[in-house]
């Protein structure tokens, strides 16, 4: 059986192009006893990715080159060798960039198509919701009446954010990249103010809009957006560090503004995390977005590219954020 | 009765100069019911103080120009209108750079002479020693076998921090401005490394000094040496900011590597602190120093500048390194 797959060709310099990645044809591989034989029908791409495609530590071992590339990849199950899955199952799992996936049963989770659109697995209850859940209570800890600030609001991430924010009785502030995505921001989601950070003068906006300062900065994007919050943080405020994709094309160490004097005399903690650390509450988190999305707290918003082969440039557009909410393709 | 004390004469620029203090005589003002008068033996010039010249916020609110400097002073009092301290008490509280101060007695603390000479009371078994103690083990979390570096190791903090985290089995590496210093953290304090950063390649010397990276980083200096740092900081490190020295006489925005990507990455914390948001374990603290002192486990080491004319260049001496462990000011 002929399959398809999307390899890394070259590491990218600056911003990904085309050419960095490769379509291969493949021969399936026999299914071993435990196996199943997965059709891909929605495949994530995600910021993080782009560390992966450089040399060097990151969060995880980076691709090598002419690897195929992994990520979360929503499947119906073609075939079984294991007993816990049947043809017509879905589920999710990080599985290659291909039409077809050969993959033990124990790495995949099954996903309940009566709850939820499948493609949500990749999203608000998926591995972004995840994120979403952990980094800003455990790690951001927001009170009633706290201001928290979230960068790249309108992100798969960042928009569960600012909902779950609304929910824990915060007072919410987003930025994005366009005057389209704040207004959704604004009308959808509740936030008290959203800033674009392309045309607005984020200083300054963000003073008028954070007049109590800051006590929550969720941020996906650092760099610019990230200097402008720091004046405004509050004694003991939290800065969740859970992307800066303004800065993962960029090939040279990253220098601003520090923020060690801004912590320093506000007693403050910044803190990165990646959702794995969770990995032992994963079932406490999702019961409870599931729980939210089931009383209609908690919605989502996906932009679907149509077809495998535009899988890598959808992966290129989150740089220049194209997306508003999840980004997927559907293949 | 004449009084003489030390004022603020004008906002230091950069690095702060004589002309910044004034030298002025006053009247001793009469002791109201619950006051004493305090003859001062030594007063504690120490680095944030910096913070407080400077106009606009800091750890706590600026001194005013015109003002009497406030720090820690050991005094003996002379006359009592309390009930709780008698003439020839030693005492210990934040007072002015003055001769004599009259202070209501609930604002002092008695230091004990018998436990070990009364000006540790401004140094390893007072506020540098508590910084020390609730910053490296609050937040700093040593677990036995971690490597800890140690900024500004050879002053009154770092020193304390460094011989708490030997005291917790850990590998500690400090840095310092001078070989005389160096040598004193090698021979006497038990560190692995001590690295000059004014004359080693700071990053080279920290990656050879730590080859399995860094567990903790407690941090006085900030700069350079901490941009040296960051690419060592282990997955769940963490990075107590006390201080950033280096910075203090800076008067534009403090730019630099910025700690998120590796933050980030490594799911690494960082957090800035001041001794007061631990108040309240005070006491738990202290009774652990003095424990240890009395074990012979925590040593000190005092630079005194004789005179209280010499107040304001013992300060001022601070910010080349002039001193070796605490800087006081034998009155």
């Amino acid at each position: 059986m002929k399959n398809k797959e999307i390899r890394l060709h070259s590491r990218p310099v600056g911003l990904p192009t085309d050419d960095n990645f490769d379509f291969v044809e493949t021969e399936l591989p026999p299914l071993q006893d435990g196996d199943v034989l997965l059709r891909s029908l929605y495949i994530s791409v995600d910021p993080y990715l782009r560390g992966r495609m450089r040399e060097g530590r990151s969060y995880v071992p980076p691709f090598a080159v002419g690897e195929v590339i992994v990520s979360g990849v929503v499947s119906e199950v073609v075939e079984s060798n294991a007993p816990s899955f049947q043809p017509g199952n879905i589920v999710v799992g990080y599985l290659g960039w291909r039409l077809f996936n050969v993959s033990p049963a124990r790495d995949l989770m099954i996903v309940n198509p009566q709850l939820a659109p499948v493609s949500t697995a990749l999203g608000v209850l998926g591995m972004p919701g995840l994120t979403a859940y952990f980094g800003l209570l455990d790690i951001g800890q927001p009170k009633e009446g706290d201001t928290v600030v979230v960068s790249g609001a309108a992100g798969a991430v960042g928009m569960t954010v600012c909902q779950i924010a609304r929910i824990k009785g915060c007072r919410v502030v987003g930025t994005a990249g366009s005057e389209e995505k704040n207004k959704y921001l604004r009308a959808e989601l509740g936030v008290e103010a959203a800033i674009n950070y392309k045309d607005d003068n984020v200083g300054q906006a963000l003073r008028e809009a954070c007049p109590k300062g800051v006590d929550v900065y969720f941020d996906n994007v650092g760099g610019a957006v990230s200097d402008a919050v720091l004046p405004l943080l509050n004694h003991g405020s939290r800065t969740v560090l859970c992307g800066q994709i303004s800065l993962y094309n960029l090939d040279k160490p990253d220098v601003g503004l520090r923020p060690q004097p801004f912590l320093l005399v506000n007693s403050a903690l910044m803190k990165g995390f990646i959702v794995r650390d969770y990995m032992r509450q994963f079932g406490e988190g999702m019961s409870q977005l599931v729980a939210w999305f089931k009383e209609g707290k908690l919605g989502y918003v996906e932009t679907v590219v149509e077809g495998f082969e535009n899988t890598p440039r959808a992966f290129i557009g989150l740089f220049s954020g194209d997306n508003l909410g999840k980004q997927i393709v559907k293949v």
